[in-house]
């Protein structure tokens, strides 16, 4: 079976950078996965794509080295189990709150015994190649977002759950749990207090530790913190930025004071 | 942010038109906007229209100043939240049998603290506008159906669910519920008098009363009533109904007796 | 090979009723076609249809007994074939202005030595079933649109085609011809003279003849002269006309007045 | 309304044969349909297959005399309600472990009183026609999947449910909850001596009985064990073998030894 | 009918900045539509774009006030005939070499007696509102791209067809056709005086002037040259090296170079 | 820029063996891409595919190292380009019946000065890499079909077009053109004559003769006589035909007589 190069990545503790998939197309996913990203992620949540498109943005992306991951739209275990059938290397499962919720989202990430995972790898064995079957209990990256009150009350709980791979942490989310407002990039200091906090406990607990990020500043700030993958913004937020910029450059007018909206 | 313009029409105890889309497509979307109804809902529940349709119509309905409400498929939370991220105004969440489950809708409605909506408004931003991450939770309209045994005999707890606005009731599930067979439009005397009973209560609790018609008829009945917000038939209904009456009159046959489906 | 009623009872000279298709959309397609319509017809011209949902709205229309039949989007061989491949049982050439167009047209859709059509129907073979090879080029229908100045000028060359099966009138384009304004439905006597002169010519030559409206009163007055195959009207004029009637009955206002595009 | 032809032969305890669809597309599907096969269940499980291709695949079944079956994702309500809308004449219910989800599957495909079903037939009652709203409940199939450990374990409480039409089994996954390889068509010894007795069971609850299965070898097997469906592989795997097969002869090579991934 | 206010823009002799899409997708549509860009331009020649997605792409531009214009993929009637009538207020017609082909090009923008159109402006007459029929002749822009070497040396014949708008340069075919490597932006001293040739050419006779360019630094050029219409790149651009660039920081590494492919 | 595999090996007169996609679909296509066949061909002229299909068809090639060819619809310049823009490394072309005919698709595939072919290689480029603006004139390969009596007649004349890579035969049409019947795989001597001419007359010129089949049989006939590129049959017909013979056999009736339509 196909190596899971990014999950080996942190598995060693190696940082990697990724980018964030949000618009139904083959061909954007194509050219972000040329770009070099090491991964890149079909967002299922807040992103406009649903299965249908999942399945060629997946195709597209297995054109390159690029691993692909897929954020299901909750921790649904057969929205799980459809994005890995489909060729996903991993899942980043959004808002997980407790054990009992990290435990399912592990169990329809493993086939028996370790987990529920209904067998059909349809796509997934197309990509992975031979060995699927008994491989991919080990090659499949399962992700818990810790991103709410809960989540992170419950954060070594959810930490030790035996399968996990790794955390991811929503900035926005996090904030509005801390009761401050959603801005994707949050500049407060007690919003990194708590990402720090996190990444800590999720060394500790051996997991590798990822985080979304709108913009170059926050990549290279939370690289720095010694976060295992970072998201380097996506697909829309690149093309609206550049292309707000140039713009206000060509008209001479001021740049644009985007509103951001996390993504 | 954009006004909610069906929302204020409601919170002043006006009365609204709207219509059903059950086809997925954007120009019918498109067409039924621009024919100057004060809302349309694209159905997820029972019409034909998936996640990936449902985009392009809210964008189609964004042409217009028709107010976009989307059916969820389900009382599910994530289909509440991808329905509002696409760019949904309100939501109608069929089957709410209890005040647990009202409570459940409203929360993937608003934001922390006030429900457990997750943060990445991708296209609801666009079409609402700056402001969206501090003024959504007062624009977007929650409406549960009641339409279940159950939900007609805890009415009054469901009504009370804080952020709730309205009540939307199917008529073909709630005369199943009573035990009548479903036929869109239900003539029964017990139906008029649950309906009627309902919207009292309704009213009582301050919120928006709304309800689903296949007919002219059936629309003007319920305005007389007292309703807020009334559907006038969908886009597959006025379709099938206008090409069945004139072909029989082409023919000289009689007129069709369609059975209905409620829709 | 399936029969081709609409062109059988058209060689009979009996007079048919027909239905357009301008969604790209399966659903209202059968929807259409279960109402009854002798056949239907997707339209690639102006409608906003293109090959792919045509393939699922052909696929439609075969759940009934309702004739298919293609607007094709030009007199282009090519687009005619594919429309035949993909198992139109007619096609409905617009714009054609000569014999050498009207033979073109003709040659498309003919398997060698009778035309130019290139074998591979992998679709209509599935719905016409055994003998598509040797008997389509007896049932599939050809049909010219006159429309145009030149097309006007030279009808009986064109009628007199070898091959050719009918004749299709679209009154918009040819009061355009004529100079007056296009408004579809066209109430001018002018035109209603040259439609009866087209008609006649189209009797002399022993071809069906067809003709487009937008309603029940211009179909019932085609149907009156003569015409063997009459449109009535489309789907997104029926629903649009029954919805802005209804909508402004329920609001007790003025009926609209709609400003006709011919579709 | 239409009768349940597959339906009514396993009430007559009568034998067919089936075929999976696993690919989105219409065409593929009309074509299987057309192969002559009892019925054809598009799999929205395993399946590369969503919703809005879904509808356009039971479309293509209604030009067939084939029964329209759908394996929905998981055993949520509302996606086999959305199922049995779009026209599917029976749902396979994916891991149903316990009583309670039976019973939860089998109330998701009748109206009250019988089940929850919301009315709203829209694809389903063009299809079954005239009287669906009163003769779904008796026409429609729901079969159950017995698969996992604790499926096995409850198989009576399982096959006791009132409303619950059939079993079906899934190899592979009751494979992997014996601790099995799973392998699609299982030849271990202790597998079909389970594959045995379950079947045992539903013969003696009176329920219809169905595998799956990937090859004719399997077919054959367990059709002389007397199963009333069996699924003779899918519209991927006769691609797939029969061209590998066929380029390896043509390259004088060996033939393939593809793993199976039990599609 | 709506006003083309680019085309009103370059009747006056303004500047206005327009982007290029490239990428068949409603969402990246809107979000470069409401960027404030002057117009907005689909590509069906070169961009991964076809009809089906043109159409929700218009009306995602439609949300804004952002002229949207399509770009056929060859100077064809009927393409030409389809975009507008799905809604484009203005086509680019690639490849125009001499006087008959920029007169096929208006042909196919106007109606009789102006020219060939046929009517039926199904989406368009959504879009533009009433007065559509007999208005669309002024407000709809036909521009020819000259960038053969035979459309260069016919560069007066073409600009002084009547009834045509502009001239949109293509720089890479451009180049091509005077022996020059195809780069996109072209930097060859000896490009740039043809550009400036036929910038002046088309002043003289009155025509709006456009370029195509994939960066800022040679929109700032062209608009300083006085061009009417100038597009700063396209989605996929923006998105591409604005990912690109950020990522060489994130990761220290050295910026990328990056092949123009011309888009 | 990526090498052109098949091409390479034909022009070392080496033979090779490719497979035909007419499904609507990217997991067929790449499923048929994985199973090892020289190239792959996505056929647009008879195939239920279109446009946007044939992107995500190209990606899911992609991910293989099968050479990925179109078979566009016609001999239409743009159509070419549009396929070539998107990724293929060859077109093959129906119906070439002479030697203009044939120097119009070569220019289509060439950039200037040796052809007509506007530069805009989207995808194409990011499938070839670095240096397709100058080396694809090198790489893409132009097939041309004879399959039309006038093709026949001038097959020299096309064979000696400056540019022409290969040849290709339809052996349906050209029975056709033989006035024989058109069954896909033609059993008639004379056939075969005229096969085993045109491939001497393909050698005589260098060209790489290739040839379409429906069957392993035809094609090991083929592979024989020295074609350099036989179809080894397609999709739909490995599906149908192993679905047939497999649901035959567990029937235990006789094989199906499946009537052949070329594909």
């Amino acid at each position: 079976m196909r190596e899971n190069k990014a999950l080996s990545a942190w598995q060693r503790d190696e940082q990697t950078i990724g980018c964030w998939l949000s618009l139904a197309n083959s061909h954007s996913a194509e050219v972000m996965a040329h770009t070099g990203f090491d991964w890149v992620c079909v967002d299922l949540q807040h992103g406009l794509v649903d299965y249908a498109d999942m399945v060629t943005m997946l195709t597209a992306i297995s054109t390159t080295e690029a691993t692909p991951l897929v954020r299901v739209p909750w921790n649904e275990p057969y929205e799980i189990m459809k994005a890995l059938d489909a060729g996903a290397y991993g899942v980043i499962v959004p808002m997980v709150n407790n054990r009992a919720e990290a435990e399912q989202a592990v169990s329809a990430c493993r086939y028996p015994p370790k987990g529920n995972r209904s067998f059909g790898p349809i796509r997934g064995a197309v990509y992975g190649g031979k060995g699927y079957a008994t491989e991919a209990n080990d090659q499949i990256a399962c992700l818990a977002m810790i991103e709410t009150a809960e989540g992170v009350a419950k954060a070594d709980e959810i930490m030790s759950t035996p399968g996990l791979n790794g955390i991811y942490i929503g900035p926005a989310d996090l904030a509005l749990s801390m009761g401050l407002p959603a801005m994707g990039d949050q500049p407060q200091p007690e919003h990194l207090e708590m990402v720090k906090s996190l990444l800590e406990k999720c060394k500790a607990h051996g997991l590798a530790a990822g985080i979304h990020t709108s913009s170059l500043e926050f990549t290279q700030k939370y690289l720095a913190l010694g976060f295992n993958f970072v998201t380097l913004a996506g697909d829309v937020g690149h093309m609206a930025k550049n292309a707000a910029r140039e713009l206000a450059a060509a008209r001479g007018t001021e740049g644009p004071s985007r509103e951001s909206t996390g993504y």
